[in-house]
């Protein structure tokens, strides 16, 4: 049995959760989620209902992590260290971790609602501004560096990358050439293809 | 010199990196924002403009976190790792810390902007579905513990911690009983009483 559960649908988020799992080498059991009737045992653990959810199977306990961004994270720490920031990462993989799944979700989800800040007052109380803004953020970043954390992938490039991939996949994120670039990068990694490329070409077909 | 420096308004969430340095008994300097007329240096270090955002002067190189969120966790992991969770608490830390960053602050300013989902489709891509089911994720969570992690206070309380507060001071979060109890033990804390505390104060006035 394996260490770890995932409660999974192939045409949502849990296909971030999915890729973070094949670059930390761990195969969850996967428990498919039918949206018309969703497993009693996902409410139990998670009672939005959302997801990716996952539950650790771990020394006798069973620990629920939801927020793809968050199963992530936790994923590097138990199963792979060496995707985790070093000190001097740190700084960028939790300022661009935390951004992305703040206010850059925020402002993408919100203008692909039609829910725009209507001058600077509201600008400022959605913490994302614009979503322009929010992607000229990123996008600066991105320009002077290949990954989150620098020359090298992090766990946080899958929460990223994915955001990132999607955005320009479904037009809902401005187009940068950052944005195409990185999103190319990340294309190239084996465990992405397994898991977020099965999804992109079941969206082109 | 301080190791950090905190572009800082004391009417904004910067208060909560405030509560954050005192939890962890640092003292940044702090770089007062005139809204009016924002400093250049803190443009130079985050595009957005938007406070909090530290500057950590780390062997030689400046390190930018922004999102209060992020800026909790990461002064935990380089100054006091006693309020970093443990392997057990792990789940619980990054779930809800991530939580309170993502789903719920987006249900709480969406919902105070008038912004909210109208059918079901919609909440499913909102991700937060509705402020209600949102708070009572957390609700549910605070009503079997004490803090986010179990028995024991953790930096994931200063960030969920403030935004409970705050949604209860400000009437933006659904009022339960659990947050009120939870809002007082934070209340409660010496670290807390210095900063967020201060707001408050003013608030009232």
């Amino acid at each position: 049995m394996s260490d770890y559960t995932l409660f999974f649908d192939p045409m949502s988020r849990a296909v971030i959760a999915q890729w973070a799992f094949a670059e930390v080498g761990v195969e969850p059991e996967l428990v498919q989620v039918d949206w018309e009737a969703k497993p009693g045992a996902l409410y139990d653990a998670n009672s939005m209902g959302k997801v990716p959810t996952i539950i650790h199977h771990h020394r006798g306990h069973d620990h629920v992590v939801t927020e793809a961004a968050a199963i992530c994270h936790y994923l590097a720490e138990f199963e792979a260290p060496a995707l985790l920031p070093s000190p001097e990462e740190r700084a960028n993989y939790f300022r661009w971790l935390f951004f992305t799944a703040g206010p850059l979700e925020a402002a993408i989800t919100n203008t692909s609602m039609g829910w725009t800040p209507q001058d600077a007052r509201q600008e400022a109380t959605v913490g994302f501004g614009t979503l322009e803004r929010a992607a000229d953020a990123l996008d600066k970043h991105l320009q002077r560096h290949d990954y989150v954390c620098g020359d090298r992938f992090t766990m946080a490039d899958v929460y990223v990358g994915s955001q990132v991939g999607w955005g320009l996949f479904f037009g809902t994120l401005p187009k940068r050439d950052s944005f195409k670039a990185y999103a190319e990068r990340m294309e190239g990694r084996e465990a992405y293809q397994k898991t977020m490329g099965a999804l992109g070409g079941q969206e082109d077909a």
